[in-house]
């Protein structure tokens, strides 16, 4: 029979899909007992009960098991981690991510987040930057959004303007001088689809954040696509931000998604720093109303789940949206993002 | 030394991360050699040349192989697929999917995408519903927003609302009589967070598809989240559906998002059956005037990139909204939807 060294060895090449890490790198492996009949068992234990991935790992481990010499069968059993446990796992999936690069200096990070699409978050992340930087701050943005990516059309930034130093990617700049790195920046046109499954796009966002010289910022913004998957796992557990801010709409099946958001970053113990409600309302531009399109506000509701203030209420305005299509969103000039970015740097 | 057999089966875990499946599986090794001095070395054949997770690859295919006695050294050299060979590790992804169970009968399975998100999927996904409904049509919704569902809430169905039989998963049944599967009906409460990395995305959707009772249906319609990324891959691989139809806004930033699905819908051969536009427009109460809110209509650009007709203009109609928002869009008439469907059932 093979020696428990080698029977961990050939396991320790079986991928938790999930966490993209060995199960014996993750301690899931317990209990690995054999006897002379070349029977091997040994319990599998899940991050989550009942895990839809279990039979793979299982099937996986079963291969690489059976083909070692002398073993003719093996029994997988499956057990749960406890919370600590599990938090461990998690925490050893962060610690395999690369530093941030030796050349930089980042004194604050804030994720901007929503959970639901098409709120406006890259509209308000590249305003916020944009609001930032006239303060004589320097900023930076990291496009989270792989498959969705939208910060380079606000800037105007073409397809392919990238480029690689000795010690890293070196970040476009934009012509008041915010730093930004996209994945638009990287292909060959700005409506070439990035068919990429889960690991792909973390693996991206690692190298945006960890293989980018960024150099001495005071602000890297960071803006996350929707849902609550692989980009905004990979930002919180592998990027040490410092908060998220909350874009939302007053819709109630925004409000829905948004508070989901909300519950995945508590559970991972990071703060929100402030909730922005975009498309809030529209002022007609004939007789001067306002019309709540979208609905009554939903903003002190999730403001209270999530502990932190409503920060702004941003109306829809037709002139700032053609700003933002045209690529020139550093013309944009706003109040109410300027009264954000006193509340941010607070 | 090991035979070519061994030496294989221990290769046979190794995973490729993206495809979910082995690299031995997917004819990924090739030029297997060895020498006596317990060197062996193989040609890793990537499916994307300069894949990013080619390190991970070859570093688990390394640990197995040494596992093995009498190996001292592995060497790992990197080539890529071409693209009949491309094609074929993706198809053979495919073939690992449950049939439709037995028990059900489909005619037309259409999958509802944006690539982009917030711009009414959904709402668009579940007025379609009704109106097919409406027709004595017998109609599913399967949600495959797995991280923001927004089906069930448009409905008014509770969370834990799906029983399973020895068969399958029974789906949840409206007030007219619409068969709805959705991860919110499995939860405990409708903001419950599901935070899933892509092959948990992956495996729920299968598992919708596969293992639900759907019974005969004349209309499943699939629910798509935005991005070109998990949800959409296994939407579009893993189920026979007849045709996608495209939902976007006005807004050039979501045009460019719904160009990349376009793109991403053709390079898996797929028919777009036509496009709806929706928020394309605001008539004030007060004084009857049309405002293009979201700037003017990209419709015409995207249809003729996609080969498909510009099906429908949907209004931004707080109405509408207030009703989705309060689960009742079964009470929602709209004479564009009821176009639209005459225009999807020819």
């Amino acid at each position: 029979m093979p020696s428990e060294n080698e029977m961990m060895n050939a396991l320790s090449a079986v991928i938790d899909p999930e966490l993209g890490r060995s199960i014996v790198e993750l301690k899931m492996v317990r209990d690995l007992i054999w006897d002379s009949s070349g029977v091997v068992s040994f319990n599998l234990v899940l991050t989550i009960p009942g895990c839809p991935l279990k039979d793979q790992m299982a099937s996986d481990a079963r291969k690489v098991l059976m083909a070692l010499p002398g073993v003719k069968d093996v029994v997988v059993n499956f057990s749960a981690m406890t919370e600590a446990e599990k938090k461990a796992a998690f925490a050893q999936g962060r610690s395999a991510v690369p530093k941030l690069n030796q050349f930089n200096q980042v004194r604050q990070i804030i994720a901007v987040m929503s959970g639901k699409g098409g709120v406006g978050k890259s509209t308000v992340t590249a305003m916020l930057a944009v609001a930032l930087c006239r303060k004589g701050l320097k900023v930076g943005i990291l496009d989270a959004d792989i498959t969705g990516s939208s910060i380079p059309k606000l800037f105007g930034l073409p397809s392919g303007g990238l480029r690689s130093a000795e010690q890293g990617m070196l970040p476009a700049v934009t012509g008041i001088g915010l730093k930004v790195v996209s994945i638009n920046l990287l292909l060959k046109g700005e409506d070439v689809p990035v068919i990429w499954r889960g690991p792909m796009i973390s693996s991206a966002i690692r190298q945006f954040w960890g293989e980018t010289l960024w150099g001495k910022l005071d602000y890297l913004l960071i803006d996350l696509p929707p849902g609550t998957s692989d980009a905004a796992l990979s930002v919180m557990q592998d990027i040490p931000i410092d908060g998220v801010l909350l874009v939302t709409t007053p819709q109630g099946l925004s409000a829905m998604v948004v508070r989901k958001a909300v519950h995945m970053i508590r559970q991972l113990n990071i703060r929100v720093l402030g909730l922005v409600e975009n498309l809030s309302y529209f002022i007609c531009p004939d007789n001067g109303k306002r019309y709540d399109i979208f609905g009554p506000s939903h903003s002190g509701e999730i403001a209270e789940i999530a502990g932190a203030p409503a920060f702004a209420a941003l109306p829809i305005d037709p002139v700032i949206a053609a700003k933002c299509d045209a690529g020139r969103v550093e013309d944009v000039v706003s109040a109410e993002i300027d009264r954000l970015v006193e509340q941010i740097i607070k």
